[in-house]
């Protein structure tokens, strides 16, 4: 069965941080329908293992399915990281994850090809980012560093604070060391930081945010595979489903929309087997 | 059916933080068993919602009493806050929690009866140690903060780290203008920072360690209902379950125990109709 063009795309994220990557679709794609699932009764999944974090992704991604959604979005880097081999294998949905189009962004605005890549401890751990930078470009040298504070410090709404200013230089210190000119943020949460990143990195650095490549990527394929939606004056609509109870979410999505959210539903997630 | 003393004592916690109760519980009980479970796919529940993290513990307490232990200790004040009375009223074991403890032990060591309680922002939210305070002693004036980075700091080493110093400084400054002189530590990774504690709020205030209370209390409680184990020259055992991988549990929950631990085993939770 060839999905229709007029169902909606399936966003998932480990919790919120997944709505950077639903603003940057809207600016592209703004005639679409979005799905978007934050599994926040079980967020984060960037400290968590690799079999866990699979489980986990298998499950968001059964749960859009069952939306009858045309295209899964992971948004999540560190599920993109993880899990997407399985993902793919088991749904039919084309699956679209974060890391590749992060990947092309980063090659395409690197010079110098020395580039570094900042995430979760999971994503960081997959080497997900170096490994298919390697593959594009063999020439390319890839620096990498597990930032777990900026998550914490972001969600605490401290993104100009003195203490996440400290964090953040501590953590890029190593990495503008070895001068790289393009600094990947691998993370949902990152697009965030990139006033203070900006700030500490200077203008001969390039950051490409992950969300921002992604929806276009997105884009992209929707329209090669003729899964646009036909009609591109119309509005497109917003449901948000989330695991954990709704009442903490409209008052951080708004924060990572950047403009104001309907409500949300809370649902509990299908079981599948492993 | 009385539960027979020489069974062992079952504690859980979110994830792996709950091993500072285990230390204290060493202390006070060794010649106990002890099965201790982490609901590390899961981590954290401080920042969740009510009935999220009340699921999660009866999930957690149905392991525990499938493995046939005489007692249940709820280790993490997130849980111990909103779940307790489900459990008590689901489980036939004695059910002991981390707050009742705490609130005893800052109520013999405050003076001035100003006490302040730091912990994660869903036990903030709960007022637990408020209304447990209040209900004891009704002259008692209560200041609390939730202090949502401290767990990530503390997850990431940075115990003596000049930012955690400054996230201290920030969090308990408004306490100390309330001129209390006594502070509980109301979730189990802050006894890790304790020594950063000290520093910040000088010998005038005293720090109360919630697991410390709590194993006194268990102690108590067990000898009371005739339930501790016959033989008190043994060396007890402890055996760990989490819920995620096992790969990173040994590492961090040597910090937490502060001696080197078993191996843990890899479970999946029963399922429980709410």
């Amino acid at each position: 069965m060839t999905p229709s063009r007029n169902l909606p795309i399936g966003i998932f994220d480990s919790g919120i941080g997944g709505l950077t990557v639903v603003r940057e679709l809207r600016k592209v794609l703004p005639h679409e329908d979005l799905v978007y699932l934050g599994d926040t009764a079980r967020v984060p999944y960037g400290t968590k293992s690799p079999s866990t974090v699979t489980r986990f992704a298998v499950e968001d991604t059964a749960f859009l399915v069952q939306q009858n959604v045309k295209a899964v979005v992971v948004a999540c880097n560190t599920a993109s990281a993880w899990a997407l081999p399985t993902l793919e294998s088991r749904f039919k949905v084309p699956i679209f994850g974060v890391i590749h189009p992060g990947v092309e962004a980063a090659l395409e605005q690197s010079r110098q090809l020395r580039i570094g890549v900042i995430g979760t401890a999971a994503t960081i751990r997959s080497r997900a980012y170096e490994t298919a930078l390697l593959a594009r470009q063999d020439k390319v040298k890839v620096f990498t560093r597990a930032c777990p504070l900026l998550v914490p410090l972001v969600e605490e709404g401290w993104m100009n604070h003195a203490v996440t200013r400290t964090v953040l230089e501590e953590y890029r210190a190593p990495l503008l060391r070895k001068k790289i000119d393009c600094l990947v943020l691998g993370c949902t949460h990152y697009p965030l930081l990139t006033t203070a990143l900006r700030k500490l990195t200077g203008p001969g650095v390039h950051l490409v945010d992950s969300a921002e490549s992604c929806a276009r990527h997105v884009r992209r394929q929707l329209e090669t595979s003729g899964l646009l939606h036909p009609h591109n004056s119309r509005k497109g609509t917003i449901l948000s489903y989330v695991t954990d109870e709704t009442g903490r979410f409209s008052a951080l999505a708004t924060r990572f929309l950047g403009a104001p959210v309907q409500q949300a539903w809370r649902v509990d997630l299908p079981t599948v087997a492993p």
